[in-house]
């Protein structure tokens, strides 16, 4: 893959080696990201965030992503009401938007949205979340957690023993996460849901035929036994016909210390794609966690920042020049990655 | 017209050299807005976006076009409901939000607002639209644009031909652009639309008293024969009194390749202020021009930078300091102008 | 007071000598603020301004405040929906917001809310206002202007003679400001109030204690004879029941220019948190009073700034950095502080 001026769409861009090209630019960003090192590489470049659909967290995560490399961000939130509501075609609004900035960050509700505006676009877009369809950075951050758990571990990827826990149905991470899998070796993946709520019958097949084993179950406590990583999911309430329906799962399969600690070897990582749902009737992943230093649920959101960063330097060809725009931080900063 | 410190509220305080100061100037920024070279002439500036009505591109643009110039950007979007709904006089908020910032871009819904905020304002206020009433930054980059194009066919904007099609009566950029054009000699308008929608009388009679050749019409085929520039709009469906209305004017007028190719001389320039409707019921210009290189629809967006930019930088006072801060651009830009 | 690395989240963590060092790092800020000079001793570092209640101007005055130290600016406004709605713990979106930036002003609606949330940042949190119960920085901007005044009038703050009228009950900026006043010696407080609308028995209590002259009337024009200041509030409508009962309050006392001069000592300072309610059933500051030079109103904005740029050098600990990283701006500025 051919990184310069490419928008990044869909995890099925990356081969093997495009992701391990990512990891290692995203390892070479942390001292940016945990503020040891000041860089100015992106000074003078500007990202759109163009958000047709709030999401706070990916909206912020893009673009302090891209103020740490030294760029500006300019943005929108919400729908753009006003062009789209005067019959503005997404081409159009493509042409016009892409004028205004180096590269683009976008978030839409329809399925293929992005691909159609990054069609049309001047600069490379990178897509942020398009409805139900794609969210490739989340997929790049959660294997570079697992990645990044798993080294400290002395292990790598390969042979990776993985429980997928919860909403396996409606769970565009989890489903992106498996694609991504497809590309390593003896991936052991045990997926744990109510029956209604298994993973697509096409992402296990995909599964199976890139030589993945896989197992399918509906209880927790035994499926959780033998595995580096649980990855805990929410149930996607929004994506129910009702409430009630989503009541029937919600609370099902949930981890607390108690369990994790009869029931996982020891140091198995528990991780979760944000948000977790705390209501007393799901709690999915038990507040009793959040001292366990295998949770590395945060971890994910802290990894997001450098993939996203590796991303930008990529698509706009500075992975190079970093370190050479680079300084010491000069403000206090507390130990806190 | 003296720009240093100066708000830009209305095309009335422009004399010809006057546009033709902001035109220079833009010129000189297309090297920073196509990303050759970067400047940070205005480092530590910064730009308050006052949209209190939303408007994501003329915003962005804003914005951009100020970073581009290196400064920051502070900004609202949407009605300050708190302050204004708690009692608030436009003075008041003049004075208190012209202390956070070294010059304001500002949109309001309500006519002659931007003008009364600028009065109490302690910094330069940019009219970024006050309702029907003034957007002296889109006139003008619709004149830079027709200055552009008819450049590169070896001519001046003086003895312009061109027709404007549509919606006449309530096309705000249409009315301005008319009194930007009382400023050359020999130029010939032909104003199309269904007699409902005709421009208002006073511009008609401003152009004539400027000596401007001005015919009226209703026949879009036989109007396109013989000019430089059609410059199409949109019909204002937001200002009729029902959508029914609306209807009936909408895709009365609509330009396409075939209608172009027959109708109009070669090279004939397509201009439209945006968003175009391109809905099955309007299509004032259809999608099948795209790849027209004479549609100029987007170089107007892109030129929009450039004005603004020129805007800034005169206000600031530091057109003969751009150059100084400057240096090449280090990441990777495709060609896209 | 240890300020590196410290939340800012109620005036009851400054002692007196804090105040004053603050103060001092204020003074230092304003060529920067009046734009006679641009530092940039915190290029590289980011300001999370999560605003989970809409208000423009405390939000861009902190922002705005960033930008002048060299920083960069990553906001939300408005609920973060997405993540609460479906369940997230206060904790979790600390947990992920405090890696995506440096330190991070924050406004919630929920009293306590911002302290739970510092609980679990792992950067340092400035309080922007928790509901009805702390708004530290506005208490900062307004004694800080006190103390401007009354420098130019060759006086400290100890020995203050101040009027609070108006809504001394819902007020929340005269309670803080009623509790910094405690740290300071022989001030004398006339409280100045319907009956209905008194300030909270435990605050007169407190002042009292702390040797505070409390005297509290319904009469504003003998109440205003003596003072130094008149600190006058807005009726906060949207703390009562009902709009009507609103009514009954507002308007009760109003200060115009006649008055003024009729009662009280000449410059004696007038100020007020803003919004003013400028709705002729309210005017509790008239606008006759705009061209009185000691309406102080618009020098408290001002000032917000300069608290807010000390309270950033001092938390991310650059107060002795900030000369170091400054040269003369390059742009035009008016004079207009």
């Amino acid at each position: 893959m051919q990184f310069a001026g490419s928008h990044i769409l869909s995890i099925a861009q990356f081969q093997r080696h495009d992701v391990e090209r990512v990891f290692q630019v995203a390892d070479r960003m942390r001292p940016y990201a945990h503020r040891e090192r000041v860089t100015k590489v992106l000074d003078g470049a500007i990202l759109g965030a163009m958000f047709f659909e709030p999401s706070t967290r990916t909206r912020v995560s893009f673009g302090a992503a891209f103020n740490l490399l030294g760029g500006e961000v300019r943005e929108t939130t919400g729908f753009e009401m006003s062009a789209i509501a005067k019959g503005e075609s997404l081409y159009d609004t493509a042409r016009v938007l892409s004028g205004y900035s180096d590269v683009i960050a976008m978030r839409h509700p329809q399925e293929g949205s992005v691909a159609e505006f990054a069609a049309a676009s001047r600069v490379p877009v990178l897509n942020g979340g398009d409805g139900s369809n794609e969210h490739p950075t989340q997929a790049l951050l959660d294997l570079y957690t697992i990645r990044q758990e798993l080294a400290a571990r002395g292990r790598g990827i390969d042979q990776l023993r993985i429980a997928m826990v919860g909403d396996l149905r409606y769970g565009r991470t989890v489903h992106s996460l498996c694609k991504l899998l497809c590309l390593f070796d003896g991936v052991q993946v045990m997926l744990v849901s109510p029956l209604e709520l298994r993973m697509p019958e096409d992402i296990v097949e995909q599964m199976r035929a890139a030589g993945l084993q896989v197992e399918e179950s509906d209880a927790l406590e035994a499926s959780i036994r033998h595995v580096d990583i649980v990855y805990s999911t929410r149930i996607q309430e929004e994506r129910f016909a009702s409430r009630q329906e989503a009541d029937l799962y919600r609370g099902r399969f949930r981890l607390n210390q108690a369990i994790y600690t009869e029931h996982c070897e020891p140091n198995t990582v528990i991780m979760h794609p944000l948000p977790r749902d705390s209501r007393a009737t799901a709690r999915e992943l038990d507040e009793d966690l959040n001292d366990n230093p295998n949770l590395a649920i945060f971890r994910q959101t802290d990894n997001g920042m450098l993939v996203r960063m590796a991303l930008f330097a990529l698509v706009l060809d500075v992975v190079e020049q970093v370190d050479r725009h680079a300084r010491d931080v000069n403000w206090y900063t507390a130990r806190r990655f």
